[in-house]
């Protein structure tokens, strides 16, 4: 193999591919990232064996076509390092990859590729577009409630489903959950559990595309894939039973407020101050014009603070408890600025959407706490409800 | 006690003194920050036994006198998350802090100052001033070098000692040493080793000043003092002997080369990336008009490059071999655009400078290898000499 490359299309390529190269691994042929020469386009791959990314781009002719496997992490840190133009690259029969820059060489150890798992293909399944903005407000607005608990694997990743003319997003760690929907034609339905990783390092890459650019995912039993030109991830998918997450949503509520969006994300990082030392609560006393929330800690002391909101549906006083991690999640995660906040009463679930946008829904189980006092001192504080059970 | 104060003014100063604030300490007491207001200035003070740091600034009228501890952590928190402005604090007869802002309300416990240590003062001793710009200076050029080698105490500092019309501070790990000097005309001759930490935490506070304030040090055989208007930080100094170091710097070299710095910086970078997996070994061959570097690593690979240089005294090649983090240490300490670089022989310490600025000397200790074959084939790496024997 045998080639010349601009240094920043090959430092673009190694950022995207290396996501997918495990740091430690019990198989250390993973820790390389794939590289092939193969009709003038420069193919680039890494695998972990749960998800496999794969970037290419065309290289100039007088070029010599070929494979390799180069340790990712040096490879990668001799790119970064080598100045900004032109670098020649070749590989001879012992696998020794020579970089070359003006004045610099590297003469590196490669390793052959035949060991190389085989890269991931899905050939059938449900196939869609979608823009590349759709599919980060879709991740961003979920992925935050994906859960970690490894004894629940269904919870660790983001359900994404073809429901009722829709496309769903959905994430629940049992405390609260995510919900956002965007409208879609294709009518065959799916439904899949894409894994926290896939989609978090999917996000990272396609942030800063311009939101115009089409993805194609494609859907099958096993596996995900969202591809384009120069792009493809794969991924396997969760088996398991995703919980029936209707249930949870409150068909009708009849308490609701609008509430200033800065104000409150202000107060509910003042109250985490407190908070933090006392399992998180925070209380929250929604009057007529008026939200007053507060936090107490044995060791550390007390929070109180108020703003100044407005009642859109419902009467009477509503004191409700909430973890004050839960509530920043979706506070930070929306941008408009004022948040609707709906209820039924201290116990049930509380709903948390953006004025006037009914596409995203996020529930959050109330805790049970009569008084702080009385919460403090027991030392336990529990959650009224779960998601998946 | 009882005053308003502007958010910023406090939140400075807290930032400030935190830095004497242990984080886990066997004494909970020096996790808080003391607070004092007497005579129309609030102090504020960090002490973990080693370091003390006092910050004051005034407080207008309509305040009441006294004195409270603040668990660092959570006071810094809260100030640093409430809305800019004026904020009203008061501490009540059982140490309780209320800090109040608009519509915000904490309530913190504190505790009565009594057994708080006291904070150390330094009576008699050599006083002197240097700018801060003078003193970023000194500390600059010689911290990177400080050992931390917990079995030889005497080098975890800064060796500062007024020594033929000029202060020098002087740092060294054994592998390399670095020599700061500025022309000085105390008479009394002192000379203290100032801890690792006291002038590092020191550092980070004054970089941000104006260079031409004046800073009051104070020196005496057990402490070291640094005063400014509103600030002071008292540290003990390190009794033990610091070695001899006039020895190690060659007083004659006869092989001298000017060396550009960011390209010789570059190199060094790179040849980082192989010689990371063999000891730091970086290997510098001079000649008349061309410096290249090699770097080798049995499970990497090869590294080579060159870069043009100039000459300014003796003859021949000289193949030398360097770690090549002690390198770079100095390379990026140093700013000007060329480096002057001077030898004996390849197993003498080489001396690295500023073309045209003697007030700055690094030694650094050559390391011992015919080739890096051999260097690589015994695992082991030697330096020819040391600093402290």
């Amino acid at each position: 193999m045998k080639f010349s490359v601009q240094n920043d299309a090959l430092q673009k390529g190694i950022s995207i591919v290396e996501k997918a190269v495990s740091g430690r691994t019990s198989l250390p042929i993973l820790e390389n990232i794939f590289l092939e020469l193969r009709e003038g386009q420069l193919k680039l791959r890494g695998n972990d064996l749960e998800i496999g990314i794969e970037n290419s781009f065309p290289i100039e002719s007088d070029s010599v076509e070929g494979s390799v496997l180069v340790k990712a992490k040096t490879f990668s840190n001799i790119i970064s390092k080598l100045p900004q133009g032109k670098l020649d690259l070749s590989v001879d029969e012992n696998n020794k990859v020579v970089i070359k820059g003006t004045n610099v060489d590297f003469d590196i150890h490669g390793t052959a590729t035949k060991e190389y798992p085989v890269f991931p293909t899905i050939d059938s399944g449900s196939k869609f577009q979608l823009k590349v903005g759709e599919l980060c407000d879709l991740i961003k607005h979920t992925i935050f409630s994906v859960s970690f608990d490894e004894t629940k694997q269904f919870l660790n990743g983001i359900l994404i489903e073809n429901k009722d003319g829709h496309i769903n997003f959905v994430a629940t760690d049992g405390y609260r959950l995510a919900l956002k929907k965007q409208p879609f034609s294709l009518s065959e339905p799916f439904s899949v559990i894409a894994p926290f990783k896939a989609i978090n390092e999917l996000n990272k890459i396609i942030q800063s595309l311009d939101p115009e650019r089409e993805v194609e995912v494609t859907v099958s039993k096993t596996q995900i894939a969202f591809k384009m030109k120069d792009f493809l991830l794969v991924s396997r998918v969760i088996q398991g039973q995703f919980p029936d997450y209707g249930q949870v949503i409150p068909s009708e509520t009849n308490i609701v407020f609008s509430v200033p969006r800065k104000p409150l994300l202000d107060a509910c990082e003042r109250a985490s101050i407190i908070a933090s030392a006392s399992n998180n609560v925070v209380r929250l006393r929604f009057e007529n014009e008026a939200l007053t929330l507060e936090a107490n800690a044995k060791e550390l002391g007390d929070f109180k603070e108020s703003c100044d909101i407005s009642r859109i549906m419902g009467e009477g006083t509503l004191e409700i408890a909430f973890n004050v991690r839960l509530l920043l999640d979706v506070i930070k995660t929306l941008t408009t600025d004022d948040i609707k906040m709906s209820f039924n009463n201290e116990l049930s679930p509380g709903k948390v959407q953006s004025i006037s946008d009914e596409s995203f829904t996020y529930i959050i189980m109330p805790i049970r706490t009569n008084t702080y006092q009385q919460a403090e001192k027991k030392e336990e504080v529990q959650s009224t409800a779960s998601v998946n059970g």
